[in-house]
């Protein structure tokens, strides 16, 4: 499908994307490029890039497929980066959790050529970073959100769907701005949310031993707190107004618990929890399972 | 080490104790009650209990070892009803979540017979409920915290930290408001953010909507969300000064978080969020892996 992958981070997300491509016989050849030499060296250690690019633009240099997986506050100085090394028939992809600021720094970078990118977020990930994690099985199962603007060509956006979907992927379109929206939402007050509350915890001298006693419930709802603190810084001011009108929601119904549990009241407070906890029990998972 | 269980409460904790004491060895007869007399029977269907009580009392007549499984608000009644039927010699345990108001039930209810009770937190738990889920090692590897009180006799808490032992538990022992303290901390200030998580998100017209692109990242945040209405409900509103004093270090520390977003400031940010980053990856699970 693609003779050359041009890979711009060769982390967790980039690594595994280059494996997954690679064993589905998407691409043929992988050079890839890391802010940090030592990352673009390991993963060439590791077998997950053919070759170390010394730039962005070497990388994208020559390939039909680009590939950008560095934090997206990133995102416009390495598509300005690549611009001039740029194949005309290149098709730009990038795999940032938000998605209007991506769309826009491409607008700005690339002009006319913003025709070729296609912005895209696919909903997984680790709670580790770094190319030794990188996992061709990442994606498999996943859902993607892919968000075109009216920039985007129409047949661009079809090999995305089509190679996301050879990736085994579940693909959903939105626009960027309802991208951003709903995961404000389902995944970034939550990570807002888990951050403070272990921050909270730490702010308490016995917050150490009570740590000690914390069990699966502590550490199911903590996972994403050990997220990345450069991308979640990204993401969380990237999105930071429909982050916010989430987090007016969240106080709101915070609210409604605290009302009851100063009233003293079971009557009150249970009918709360019940709602939150039938809607969890029915939720389905993530679109498909892994 | 005893010769019959008396089991009040043959849910998913109550079922789950009996399969495990029975099969460590631990007890030779089990008698069961339910305040649902379905609940009793199927138990008693799976061969989790041997012979089905009509009433608490009866299922605590003739026991040497009393488990209570209820939710904590029932306690104080419950205590009450097998007062008159229980052995001098017998040991009388629960499995709730709170403790100082279990503790002061004990007292009120039982009198001097309080020297035979033992407050118990064993902290485990699923996200069903029901003696269908009961499971021989839902026990086996976790931590239960053993919370005496002056009342409690000592040779009795020695007795109860070698049966916890003895199901493969980790024993910690603390006072019944230290623990409440820790456990508002780390389990109960969690479980109320997820329900108003839910809550915040089920109250937008959009929220259905954002719930089907949720991934794992949601999946795990909300997971406790799930729990059993009626029993936290018991415990929320049993601990709610605790919970209360959490929920104001959290609030602190979110207001850290959205006054550097809405400063777009991140430099402030990034070290918050590396704050929860590096602690929750530092953390070593709870104290014994399963």
């Amino acid at each position: 499908m693609f003779e050359r992958l041009g890979l711009i981070g060769c982390g967790l997300m980039g690594g595994s994307f280059a494996l997954a491509a690679r064993r589905a016989g998407l691409v043929q050849r992988v050079a890839g490029h890391s802010k940090s030499p030592a990352s673009a060296h390991r993963a060439h250690e590791l077998g997950v890039i053919d070759e170390v690019a010394d730039s962005a633009a070497q990388a994208a240099a020559g390939a039909d497929l680009v590939l950008l997986a560095v934090p997206v506050a990133a995102t416009e100085a390495t598509l300005r980066a690549i611009r001039p090394a740029l194949r005309p028939d290149a098709l730009i992809l990038d795999v940032g959790s938000t998605k209007a600021d991506v769309a826009a720094a491409a607008r700005r970078a690339l002009g006319d050529q913003a025709r070729q990118f296609v912005p895209c977020h696919p909903i997984t990930g680790r709670e580790v970073a770094g190319v030794e994690h990188a996992d061709a099985n990442l994606y498999r199962g996943t859902q993607v959100i892919v968000t075109p603007t009216d920039d985007t060509q129409v047949a661009r956006v079809e090999r995305t769907v089509a190679l996301w979907r050879a990736l085994g992927c579940h693909v959903v379109e939105l626009s960027p701005e309802a991208h951003d929206a709903a995961l404000a939402a389902v995944s970034h007050l939550p990570h807002l949310l888990a951050f403070a509350f272990m921050n909270g915890l730490l702010a308490q001298p016995d917050g150490g031993r009570s740590l000690a006693l914390a069990g699966p419930g502590f550490r199911d709802f903590t996972r994403i707190a050990a997220g990345d603190p450069s991308l979640w810084r990204d993401v969380l001011l990237a999105n930071r107004d429909e982050v916010g009108a989430q987090l007016r929601h969240f106080q709101q119904a915070l609210t409604e618990f605290e009302q009851a549990l100063a009233a003293g009241r079971a009557d009150a407070l249970e009918p709360l929890i019940r709602r939150a906890s039938a809607a969890r029990a029915a939720w389905g998972g993530p679109a498909i399972a892994r």
